[in-house]
């Protein structure tokens, strides 16, 4: 069973789970994970017998997004964490959800290939599976990401997003926080906002700007082509938006992601929300003024560089593409 | 030219480092990238002409160990950091060094396979390498590092270690001081020797005891069969090793990635030191008993998960392989 694990070099909890069956040996398999083959995947229409019982599917009936809990979950249904310690290690159990979003019945298409339409379905379910977990009381933080491709980690090629519960505001999560709120103390503005009119204004880094969203390269850029999709009305939650808002989120997540194929082809990438964490009942946010202060965005990180030794001894990234470049190239394609 | 940046979200440092004629479309290409076959390989004897201009070689006439610099440098050789800023943007000169130590002659061998005299000449070659570039003035850190195979990182196949130097202390190995630091402060004590007093007698996560080293799968690991190299000695700095200290040291190494090999085949890894940083001339480290409460030790990290979505939104690892289970399939298997 999934557990929590401090030490006391890193101080960052590590998240345990032996997954079930399988033996520290059968790591020695050096393969790709196995993309399973479309007659075989448990997340077409037909197979819905090979994934664990169903959360969620709209519309009734014949699905065209369908919610299931992960196979091999990193967090489990504990009732409770029973933190405990031993001489300079702390851990607790592994309390949390962890669910798939099937994108699509559709087995060969991503988000951006898809109609408008369904992307808005899969941004409502998003939303609604977020709002979900976060009323369950247990869980400080709701992580919704996406993987795709082999090398963005994805062990599936049907189009898939996933949603992970954690008991705790996650240390990522808590920096941008602290960043966010070390700005809003000392200026009383969202950083944010702030940095949208900065780059708005220098408009080098930015690849897309529509009525509701701005789309950028970030100046401080980890991988090549990474992208920002920010929202011009401040709002510290994504689950706050609005229907309007959300179906011209599903347009922008839609245009960007054909961008990034259309200049470099089914480029493996993950996407990753980083938004409000959630207030724990009765006491609310550490940060009171959170909703003024903070600024939900979504980061899309293609997975064209490989992580090293360098990165894990510094901390520090090397990204060879120079986001005013990327931002240049991303503005000239076709979306 | 390299550029380090700053920006008001991460408030990390990034590298920028657009490699030489490396156009963004190239990134196009969705390949691993390419291993050199041996004939052409720019690491091999004889092929000495395709490295940029040697920086050392031991011994003199036929090498056995070589550094050369890195063709394609993460920071270069600027005379001074220049720092600006632009709004909420900071950035700098990419001041610092990258290097390559070619481990061996030999193509086809790593560390472990070689003989222990052979170890030896590499471990004397890194602290050489290190002490030279502790002692330049313009650099805070110089990081160690080894990627094998290329789901470690290596982008050539023959055994090669690189050393990075740093103008700043990275926030990894800043993150590591605070921790030192405040044990140091709260205790008396280095956290590192109380560490492993700790796991010496717990014993379920040690792999082996030599004289003068400890091997051991760290309580939080965050990868499977993650390890650590500790000196049971106290001691701040690889550098101020004695030539006993350091062939046994080669011997811990050679050891411990035969463990590895034996267990789990050619399994790509990546290891990593993490030393203290070098004081600034004249003004010493911010930390003055640094000395006295930091102990330095090496991390490897094999790579048999992928890090994804989760990972970035959260900055959480998760391991399915419990590092006691680790051990005891490491303890159990030949050297």
């Amino acid at each position: 069973m999934p557990e929590l694990r401090k030490g006391p070099l890193l101080r960052r909890w590590v998240i345990v789970a032996p997954e079930r069956g399988k033996r520290p040996l059968d790591f020695r398999t050096e393969d790709a994970p196995e993309i399973k083959r479309r007659g075989k995947c448990p997340f077409c229409p037909g197979n819905e017998h090979m994934t664990p019982p169903e959360i969620y599917r709209v519309p009734a009936g014949d699905w065209r997004v369908r919610v299931v809990p992960n196979k091999f979950p990193a967090l489990s249904d504990y009732p409770a964490l029973n933190p405990a310690s031993q001489g300079p290690f702390l851990k607790m159990n592994g309390v949390g959800a962890h669910e798939v979003v099937i994108d699509t019945p559709d087995h060969a298409h991503d988000l951006d290939e898809l109609p408008q339409e369904q992307v808005e379905l899969v941004v409502e379910t998003y939303v609604h599976r977020l709002r979900c977990l976060a009323e369950d009381g247990r869980f400080r933080y709701v992580q919704l990401f996406k993987n795709h491709g082999a090398k963005g980690g994805a062990s599936l090629s049907h189009p898939h997003s996933q949603i992970v519960a954690t008991p705790i505001v996650p240390p990522e999560v808590e920096a941008r926080l602290g960043a966010a709120r070390d700005h809003y103390e000392r200026s009383g503005t969202c950083l944010v906002c702030t940095l949208l009119e900065e780059e708005l204004s220098a408009g080098e880094r930015v690849v897309e700007v529509s009525e509701k969203f701005v789309v950028l390269a970030p100046y401080d850029s980890r991988f090549p082509f990474e992208l920002l999709i920010v929202p011009r009305f401040h709002a510290h939650d994504f689950v706050a938006m609005t229907q309007e808002e959300r179906a011209a989120f599903a347009g922008v997540l839609r245009r960007t992601l054909a961008r990034l194929r259309n200049l470099l082809g089914d480029v493996p990438y993950n996407f990753v929300l980083q938004t409000s964490p959630v207030p724990e009942p009765g006491k609310g946010w550490d940060w009171p003024e959170l909703p003024s202060g903070y600024h939900w965005h979504l980061e899309i990180l293609p997975r064209l560089t490989q992580l090293a030794g360098f990165e894990w001894g510094t901390g520090m990234y090397i990204n060879p593409v120079p986001p005013e470049e990327a931002a240049r190239h991303l503005r000239g394609v076709k979306q």
